[in-house]
Parts: structure tokens; C-alpha cells; sequence
């Protein structure tokens, strides 16, 4: 992995400003890349194939399960989510950084395969910003709401398995410390030993 | 520790620029504080009491290893370096970042008292540029520089038990390295276990 990318889970309950906090970093860090994901739920206004998500019909989605091109799949509040193999691979072999914005379980699947993954899970100021947040998206019916909410205390209870937590009360900080990570995990001794060896001592 | 600011140990061979990445540093985060080492050596041009180093005589400086005064000491090219205990726990205390540019078996010592130390190792480039840094600084003779680089080369044999790496090949993107390396301990899990509770979930 030492010479390749970073690959990255960014965590975190639906609403807490993870895409947010993702373009913002990207928008200074033009080494990271996206994972795009592939689902089966529809596309939400704006949304396109293969930049937000590969969408994908529930046919066609168990296809990739079948022929294990999928890293890692959930099915979460009845849609399909999944991460597929080869665009993650080819993108750290080109020495992006590519980061997965994933739910929970997903992340514990990628962790397990992926053990040199560096996790990240991003935390509301408070557990009402959040219930704010999700209410005003206004793209979800109360139902809906209301499932995301009790699943992100689900969620957060599990963030002490991540690497690291960045609270989300302002986007330009916590992109910022998002880029931090992927340059300080960089410079780790685990992932340059070569150099020690490479630079003629 | 986790309310406290972060012990950080910046080691590496002398000549390497441990110093000016730390003033670079220091300039862009004010939250850095240094810790101020004894030693027996003769001040150099330019150097300040209290600033630098506090300059002691011999027999001074064995009356602080009596009392148990300094955190770790060492002899070094025949003078006495040591880091005063209080000096660095009331920094630390008050939330800063102290970062304590050391030997190498001086930051052994450290590590083994203060587990939770953040420790940074810097590498010249090569070790030629290495060479013509130590010879080029002008304020030792050529036993001395034959000594350090010798010792440079044993000291860098212990790169690898450093948490962190950062090649000085450019001062400017190394104080930003270094920034980003304690911004992001600072969002380790480890370092935040409080969050999760204080945020209410």
C-alpha cells in the first residue's frame, strides 16, 4: 500500500454533512477521489449516474453480488448500497486517495478486508443539530426521518471502532481536518518504511 | 491527556533542520509551545537563556538529576542535556502543544515515561545533503561534524520506532506536515472517547 493511495471510509449518520464536508476537501485536495458507489434506490434531484451513484436495478445489483464485484453491500431502509471492486482499485493504483463515504455496516466489511483502511466518522455538534438537519433536508417523508434518527444513535454508538472523529460544526474546518488526516496518515512510519530504506543510508 | 495538549518528541540527526521547521511551524500555530532543555554546552551566537536552552554549569545540572527534576538527561558530545519535568507538565496543562526537539535516546526515555507522546522522526532528503548541512553550518570543527554524522547514521537506525516521518526537502511543506500530524492526533479516537459522551447520545 505504501507506494498507492490512501484508501478512506468516511462515516458518519446520514445528515451529519459527510458529501458536504467530501466536496469541500476536494475542492482543495485534487488528490482525493469518490468512490462511487452502486444502489438500487432512485436517483434524488441533480443526483447522476456514475457521479453520485452507478444506479442500478435490483436485477442488476444482485448480478454484481453474484460475480463478487462488489467490495462490500448493505441493504438499508430497503434499497441496496454496494462498493464496487475494480474503480477502487484501479484509482488507488494510480495514487489517488479514494475515499468511500459509507454507512456502518459497510465500513466494518471494508475495515475487515482493507486492514491498512483509515477510517474516519464524522459526529453532529449535537444529537438535535442533527434531528434539524435531516427535517430541513426536506427530501424525506417523517417516516423516513424518524428511521434515520434512531439509526444514527445506532451509528454513533459504534464510532469509537474509527480512527478518528471530526465534529461537523463548520465545513470549511472539518474539510480541513480531513485533509490533515490523509496528509499526517501518509507520513505514518507503517506506511513509509521503503523510504528508509530508499534513501541511501 | 485528552483535555491537555499534546507532548510531541521531535527527533532527528543534528543538521537535519529540526529547528527552523519547528520556528516555521511555530510561526503558522500559535498553540505550539517549545520545551526549553538544560545543558551544560557553551550558548551559541545568538543564543538566549530561557529561550534556547537554560545553560548550566556541570554541577548545577547534577544537582536537578538528584532531585528528580528532569524528565530524561543525556551526555551528548561531551555536555549534559536534559528536559526540566515542571517546565513541560504546566504547558501541557494550560493546553499546549509542547514539542521537545530531542536526542534520540532522550525521546526513548520519554516515550517509555509518557506513552501517549507523539513522536516525529525528520530525514534529510540524502544523506550527502546531510553531509554539506553539517559542514556548511560553520560553528563546529571537522572532528565534531565527523562525530554527528556518524551518530546521524545510528540515530537514523531508529527512525522506525517513531510514530511519524517527514523528509526536510522543503521547510515550508515540512512545519505544515508537522501541523498536520498534531491536528490530526488531536481527532484520534483514543484522544477523543470523551466526545462521545460529552455530546449527549
Amino acid at each position: 500500500m505504501s507506494h498507492k493511495g490512501l484508501l478512506v471510509i468516511l462515516c458518519g449518520p446520514s445528515g451529519v454533512g459527510k458529501g458536504t464536508i467530501l466536496n469541500k476537501a476536494m475542492h482543495k485536495n485534487k488528490n482525493i477521489r469518490l468512490s462511487v458507489s452502486a444502489t438500487t434506490r432512485s436517483p434524488r434531484s441533480g443526483e447522476e449516474e456514475a457521479v453520485n451513484y452507478y444506479f442500478k436495478s435490483i436485477r442488476d445489483f444482485k448480478k454484481m453480488i453474484e460475480k463478487d464485484e462488489l467490495v462490500e453491500w448493505v441493504e438499508y431502509c430497503g434499497n441496496y448500497y454496494g462498493t464496487p471492486k475494480r474503480h477502487i482499485e484501479d484509482l488507488l493504483g494510480q495514487g489517488y486517495d479514494v475515499v468511500l463515504e459509507i454507512e456502518v455496516e459497510g465500513a466494518a466489511r471494508i475495515k475487515n478486508k482493507y486492514p491498512e483502511v483509515v477510517s474516519v466518522f464524522v459526529l453532529p455538534p449535537t444529537f438535535e443539530e442533527l434531528r434539524t438537519r435531516l427535517a430541513g433536508r426536506g427530501t424525506e417523508d417523517s417516516e423516513v426521518i424518524e428511521k434515520r434518527i434512531e439509526r444514527a444513535r445506532q451509528e454513533i454508538e459504534h464510532a469509537d471502532k474509527y480512527d478518528y472523529i471530526i465534529i461537523n460544526d463548520d465545513i470549511d474546518e472539518a474539510a480541513d481536518k480531513l485533509n490533515c488526516i490523509l496528509q499526517a496518515e501518509k507520513l505514518t512510519v507503517e506506511r513509509n518504511k521503503h523510504i528508509l530504506e530508499e534513501i541511501g543510508f
